[in-house]
């Protein structure tokens, strides 16, 4: 009953418009990519995923993944979806030409991931983890790896995954125990267990070629004694065709509480035959590499499951009669005003709606951010874009999937008593959108790993350099009166952060739990700065002039960008007091007293 | 795999330190309440809950309800706890003597009531609809049908429902359609279809009686031609023998994200025989009485969710080995350190831990203000008691159970992974917690309540009442240095919602879309008050001394306090900046450019 018609007009404006991507030419990929190539891809794509995928999101999550023996079988329809998805080369947009992608810039290619994660973010994660796995081989495997592998792979024949979880180690790695035994012959023998591997088996693809972490014999404990390696489900002979399966198999599939039409598997090694990638003890550099990736992917998913559902939550809105309008009846024909009339239902919507367009413009940029950082030729840009990307990375996953959540519930909210009931497909949304915040690191560490990580690096370099944009920005645009509420907005949120940052510098060295106390408030301020910045670049783009004033589509964006400003940048403050508060109240307990 | 311990120790904290119920005396019911008594019916209600009720909340979640025919079937074990929970006399604990209840205060049912809720609150609606059905009937039923069905309701024998929504209406009752035609002999047929009907039809009574709003032919249009009706499900003889089956019989049940052991009903009447409750088109009235004493029920489960969430995840954190305390190791003979050392677990579990007590203190409070509001002999104490009752109803309803559902969701982020998988029971709180922000009004209508209808009613009387309160409490404690941070930060608040009221009266009536804009955000601003003023009473009344200050618990209960004001209290002020904001920005937009 769910509907999704990809907002193409708005992928355009932040494309065209707030990127400008036309103009970046002299970025490898950038030439080709025409407008009217876009164009195409967005189009096509739009069809795709409103036609094809999102007609299977609700009967997915109905009828689930079902597994028997060592098989698991994906829901009705799934199975010609990707073969569709497959042969229309979507995997393969970003990938190298000579792997047998299209060589499309990160920042384009991003659309399209955002149209797969809201129309079925279940079947965007087969895809998704294939194109993590094979990044993560292109970055760190041999050339013969590369060649044996990859092109299947980004093809849509096999796919990937990520073995990381053990059932007593998620976020502490350094307490993993799978075994990596070497034979001699350069193989090895993995043998262990690893939990909730998502797409760990399935009938979608002739092949699954699993990065699984592993101890050799004799290395050091912790992190450090770990290397990654590549286990295919069936072996590959040196012609390219399948050989016999290997000692991988699915031993159970775990009932969750959402994306039921995505596999969630334990998976067994025994006496697996695996490949090395990279070098030995190096395997969370390697993993790092997918998981960077897959961070930013899980901020995509957040942005999609708050854009299907407030897609869903404005039409109901429009159609639902309920009450009357507070300033008098606006439909007195009808037997009551649609819901669309009372202003807290407009609360619900335009808090979502500025979320959404604000995420959007900020995770494109950051995708950009990742083109200049693999691309550019300049060394200066190059080090400040990798500098964004790994500052951002913590903050578009752990900030944009909280808020998604938070939206997709008030999405259901909308629909009163009817957001409840299972057949109206709004409760999935919620669940669906519930995982982003756990997987790929739950949120407080994507806290930690700003505060803790981020933060500091070279000297604190990406937030001073991100700071130092702001205070330039403001500057430079301090007096155009049409701007005005936006620059008090960015002016006064700047000083929150730059006030968190001196705080955290002060105290948190002092006293590692100050940080600790702070680290998820600050995450929070760090969303709320980047998506002002946004929003105030955006309506100050649209003040400069030079689109046609008549299309209602920019009258809407300029009055969305007031409200972000007006409504939601005052959450900025609430954090900075938190922040500041400090973590004595917070520890004060001792463990018994809970 | 879950547990429930019910938290006797603050419970009897509540009463009888913070309330000091036993001073009471001169309200009736109170005098026999001795300190013995409470005890006794506390230790009791623990066991019960969590040895009975508890145990089948995840198998119930499991197995849900089974509709063949015209019969709902409960999980397994519900018709056993319910027979054991109706023996006990528990229904009937704040019921008046003469029509077999045991006459105790609300303030001390309130703690039962919320052992209930906590511990698994599908079960809890059966009982829960049923005292507020025999309630209403109590209030404005004849003599003569308050003694035909009010004992054997009381005594759990047999249950009541509440008949609103119609498919095209939920809150917009003005739209029902359900029909009663009278019969000539007093008695009237209903024919209708009404929705979202919870307890609606099962197997744990002999009987069920519902109360139907329907309309009597020739009755004025909207909410003021509606009158209520009581509609057994099989009639009841003058012995008070069961007789034929009525016509009324559920026609389906839905199909819902959560409380699935709770069976939600479409109720189809078909020439079903009723009786006129109170006067005919008084029966919005008459709902009413219903409507708010469930929406306390409904705040009282919010609070449980969030407590047994809270339990839980404390459980958890304290066995789950991951990672080292940022301050060094913890346990350094374990392999890691509890994740109960990590400040953004801390913070989680403080946060919940601080609104769960703050909570409790609140809704003890108000329902000692019902008791005060029904039995007080003093004119005045009764009036400011009812203003309270009417105040803060839609308080607890609807900021609770927004906060209870964040917190529900912050005790599933505590376990990671596992917190999505079902087995683990986390995600049932979170299912479980949704609905009490949806059902006996969405919250966005206990915000228009509030601003709309309650705050300026009697001229403002409850809230200008409530803030004198506020004004004589911090200037008699202002001196106090123990008390210092307390007082800030009620101050602030005070200060914040003068602010937002002294807002609301001088733009929310010059136009009403500013009211509505307002209004969640007053809710909250409200919410947050209230818990700063309970948190701050209870610091002030340790202050004075008179404990056994060796006992951990108040060390912990004032830490505890000093969070609250620490890292709740500075939400408050986002909340007023976006009341402030008013509604241009949130009604600019045309709806077709959503």
């Amino acid at each position: 009953m769910t509907t999704y018609d990809p907002p193409l007009r708005d992928m355009r404006f932040v494309l065209n418009e707030f990127l400008q991507v036309q103009n970046l030419s002299n970025l490898p990929g950038f030439a080709e990519a025409t407008p009217d190539l876009i164009d195409a891809i967005l189009e096509e794509g739009a069809k795709l995923h409103s036609e094809v995928i999102h007609p299977i999101n609700q009967s997915g999550d109905k009828e689930g993944c079902r597994h028997e023996g060592d098989r698991v079988t994906t829901p009705k329809g799934f199975k010609e979806a990707y073969d569709t998805y497959s042969e229309g080369g979507w995997n393969g947009l970003t990938f190298p030409e000579e792997y047998g992608g299209q060589g499309l810039p990160y920042a384009i290619g991003i659309a399209i991931s955002e149209m797969t994660d809201t129309a079925n973010v279940a079947f965007a994660m087969y895809g998704g983890l294939t194109r993590a796995a094979a990044t993560a081989l292109l970055t760190h495997a041999t050339e013969e790896q590369k060649t044996k592998y990859v092109p299947n792979m980004i093809a849509g024949k096999w796919s990937g995954t990520m073995n990381l979880t053990e059932p007593h180690c998620g976020t502490d790695l350094g307490m993993m125990r799978t075994k990596a035994d070497p034979q001699g012959d350069g193989s090895y023998k993995i043998t262990g267990t690893k939990i909730f591997i998502s797409a760990g088996e399935h009938d979608l693809t002739e092949n699954i070629i699993h990065l699984v972490l592993a101890r050799t014999p004799g290395g050091p404990e912790g992190t450090k004694g770990i290397s990654l390696f590549l286990v295919p489900k069936f072996f590959v002979n040196d012609d390219g065709s399948l050989g016999d399966r290997n000692g991988v198999a699915c031993g159970a599939i775990e009932d969750k509480m959402g994306i039921h039409a995505n596999s969630t598997c334990v998976m067994n090694f025994d006496d697996a035959v695996g490949y090395m990638v990279g070098d030995e003890f190096k395997g969370m550099r390697a993993m790092f590499t997918m998981m960077n990736a897959a961070r930013i992917g899980v901020g995509l998913q957040g942005l999609g499951q708050s854009e299907v559902s407030y897609q869903n939550a404005v039409t109901y809105a429009k159609d639902r009669l309920q009450g009357r309008s507070l300033t008098g009846p606006k439909f007195p024909d009808k037997p009551a005003d649609p819901i669309i009339v009372h202003p807290d239902v407009r609360r619900m919507l335009m808090d979502q709606k500025s979320f959404n367009e604000g995420a959007r413009a900020a995770l494109y940029w950051l995708a950009l951010q990742a083109d200049i950082a693999y691309q550019a030729q300049d060394e200066k840009d190059k080090e400040k874009a990798e500098d964004y990307l790994a500052l951002f990375t913590p903050v578009v996953k752990g900030y944009f999937t909280d808020r998604a959540f938070a939206h997709a519930v008030n999405a259901q909210q909308v629909y009163g008593g009817h957001g409840y009931i299972k057949e109206w497909g709004m409760d999935q949304f919620v669940r669906d959108a519930r995982i982003a915040m756990i997987y790929e690191g739950a949120n407080g560490i994507q806290a930690l790993d700003l505060v803790g990580r981020k933060l500091g690096a070279h000297g604190g370099r990406a937030i001073m350099s991100f700071l130092g944009e702001l205070n330039a920005y403001v500057q430079e645009h301090e007096g155009n009166a049409e701007l005005e509420p936006f620059m008090v907005a960015l002016k006064s949120v700047k000083e929150h952060l730059q006030s968190a940052v001196t705080w955290l510098m002060q105290n948190g060295l002092k006293n590692p739990d100050n940080a600790g106390a702070a680290s998820t408030d600050f995450m929070h301020l760090m969303g709320i700065t980047l998506l002002t910045y946004m929003w105030t670049q955006m309506a100050q783009r649209l003040s400069a002039g030079g689109h046609d004033a008549s299309d209602p589509y920019y009258d809407a964006k300029l009055k969305t960008a007031r409200y972000y400003v007006d409504r939601l940048t005052p959450e900025a403050d609430a954090h900075l007091k938190k922040i500041l508060a400090g973590s004595e109240a917070m520890m004060a307990l001792e463990a018994d007293a809970f």
